[in-house]
């Protein structure tokens, strides 16, 4: 293990120590520095950001980079002023550090408190993005956590100027600088995987292959998703404009977005009048339609068969396949789903309420496209990630996710020897807030 | 992979779905059928805990197992009464499953509902102890979780009755037997290990060595800790009377348990007046005191010296340190311990909250005892268990540690495309519960 990496870490806990204790206005006062610097240093951020432009479409040309990746590399004004922005947006989120969850009387002068409190050390691996950088940076500053940031090579002198900023920023709000660093190389994301000691949580940004290498590497918790397979399910008593409407939306509004839909079923009852029109309705949107025999059938034209039923396709690509019932809908969803989000579009009531209390998923929807998956929409103010996960964090991820708590527990001497044995004492457990 | 395991999990998973939406009294219902059916097969569970026994008596002839693991392998009429009864409380314990967390209006017509659900399935490892068995199959039913259990070897004739019955109980309450699993053998442990798709949370219940083969040796989250390493810190202005008091009731009420004190750390400023009563008191104790030169030359007498600060003792062993001032005993804890729970003994109130603001560890106390870190004395009716991981659940652990939760959307036809973009609409985000 490099001692590069080994010392930023040790620095980063002990940043994470003061972070953790620091007023919250002293925070927010940190992100305001972060905000102004950026702004007064936009020119030196440009001019890194074109180097890292310049290189990438070299990469381009001999194909090691795509396009898209290159686009969201590149920085303008505008996008650093979005940029900034988002880092002052942050600093007016509400205080999540401190805030009491619980407190109840264990006996009299004995009191239990659960307090939030930041979860220490957050690492972050992510490719092409510079606004990562200030955006993780930002939320884990609020939040009161130090941040490890591993960015990927087509990103690195933009990644150096922004965190080299940051940490001037810190030093003059008189914060330890080592609460955001840098690391670069990749043999640096091994040793960071590793690190159970010293990195509480491991953020992974950008594609698939990235989150699933994370995951796969490492026994330190992981906030991130690598699949959205989401469905939606097309009741006997679906309306079918509205059922049309809300798979349009969730399969175009943004095809390559986790939460976009990739299957829908079709309950038989409804299939035969139901089918034709997706098949309209997808053709008007540029939607290649994919399906099984029986519903080329029905809808009255060939479709290309589904290869595998668990396929995120990312793009303007659907799969129909029609179901006997609802059962058979949700027993397809638990085998092919990634429970992330999964939404009926029915007029009853009663189907409605039993697909949202039997479907297994971090988000279950009724007549809503599952685009609405997201903390932004969900009204968190921030979105930290979205976790397919069902421990700690579950579906669009807020700064709370950011957050772990502890007990305070206050007494006067009290023994636990006198509340077992002959003449034990009795605990009260008055809860003190509901 | 053995066909036997897989198909285990693959049943675990189906019946995690059943259990999960069945009503709460049907889940109440099948604990009280498995306490029933234990009272009236008692006879079969003595005898073959009485075969378990037997074979483990040869084994500790031959000093392969230890007489402490024994004795926690024997069962009794009366443990076995208690085993009952335990099951009947965990039948009477609130409901952890369909409360409503949060509720928010996204937009008119659009409501978004946070509910507590079951995790899904859980394996537990575990040594000698057969009343695991029934406390962790019951919280599990309770919680509406299935569980696949494995049994250390000394105690598998136990285990193998007691899960028949567990399972012939639950086919009479009319509930999938796959709930509950025994699999046996010591490659059953790396297959469950490795199925990160069907298993949602691993709980090892035995030694150390046990909790850490299962931490290195798996990506799905554990629920448990390796080691608890608990300190206390004696400020200059502590009250010495009550001080004694506290480490003694912390060493010896049960000094093999986690929340047991290893290290006592002493301010400088009260040292000279505290050490020689803290040696007198551990030597009427039967303590063995551990300590530095300075600290042996305080108390006036020899010291056996620390081996390493990070060390569980585990019995009658107690290391003592002198520390400069609380900014260096803190320091101390976060570098030797292992974040389970810390105490200050301290008359300042100042200096008492200092404490409880900037330790990070599960919990952190003022004036009593590290022994009070229990999900009993907590208030929780149950434990399932303790955890030094800052992720999903810290410190003792409920019931509600068998939960995660999920997001129920209702709504009538919303899409995302009209809330961005020309003529947007704008969320409302009107929280309906505080």
């Amino acid at each position: 293990m490099s001692g590069q990496v080994l010392e930023l870490a040790r620095a980063a806990k002990e940043a994470s120590h003061t972070l953790a204790v620091v007023t919250p206005e002293r925070r927010k006062e940190a992100l305001e520095r972060i905000a102004g610097m950026l702004e007064s240093n936009a020119a030196e951020i440009l001019a890194a950001n074109a180097a890292d432009v310049e290189l990438a479409q070299g990469l381009v040309e001999r194909g090691e980079l795509s396009t898209a990746t290159l686009n969201r590399l590149k920085l303008t004004a505008q996008k650093l002023a979005e940029m900034v922005g988002s880092v002052r947006a942050t600093a007016e989120l509400p205080e999540v550090i401190g805030k009491v969850l619980d407190r109840m009387e264990l006996d009299a002068g004995l009191e239990l408190e659960k307090i939030s409190v930041p979860l220490g050390v957050l690492a972050v691996i992510f490719e092409a993005r510079p606004d990562a950088v200030t955006q993780i940076g930002a939320l884990a500053i609020k939040s009161g956590n130090a941040a490890i940031l591993k960015p990927g090579k087509e990103v690195e002198q933009t990644a150096t100027v922004l965190v080299g900023l940051i940490r001037q920023a810190l030093i003059e709000a008189e914060l330890p600088a080592g609460a955001v660093s840098l690391v670069l190389g990749r043999e640096a994301v091994g040793e960071l995987l590793g690190m159970t000691e010293s990195i509480d949580l491991v953020i992974p940004r950008g594609s698939k292959q990235l989150v699933q290498y994370v995951q796969a590497n490492t026994r330190i918790p992981v906030l991130g998703h690598a699949e959205g397979i989401c469905h939606i399910y097309v009741d006997d008593a679906a309306d079918a404009e509205l059922a049309l409407a809300v798979i349009a939306d969730a399969k175009t509004d943004y095809p390559s977005a986790c939460n976009a839909v990739e299957t829908v079923l079709v309950h038989r009852g409804i299939a035969g009048e139901f089918l034709p029109l997706l098949a309209e309705r997808m053709s008007a949107e540029k939607v290649a339609l994919l399906g099984s025999d029986e519903a080329a059938a029905l809808v009255g034209q060939g479709l290309s068969p589904v290869g595998e039923w668990d396929t995120e396709y990312g793009d303007l690509t659907l799969a129909v396949r029609v179901v006997a019932d609802m059962g058979e809908a949700i027993a397809h969803i638990h085998r092919y789903g990634s429970g992330h989000t999964e939404s009926i579009v029915t007029a009853d009531a009663g189907h409605a309420e039993r697909f949202l209390r039997e479907v297994d998923a971090a988000g279950v929807y009724h007549n809503v496209s599952t685009r609405f998956a997201d903390g932004f929409r969900y009204g968190f103010g921030a979105e930290v990630g979205v976790s397919t996960s069902k421990i700690h964090a579950r579906g669009p991820v807020g700064l709370d996710g950011l957050t772990t708590y502890k007990y305070l527990l206050r007494g006067n001497g009290q023994l636990v020897g006198s509340y077992h044995g002959k003449d034990a004492r009795a605990f009260t457990h008055v809860r003190k807030m509901s």
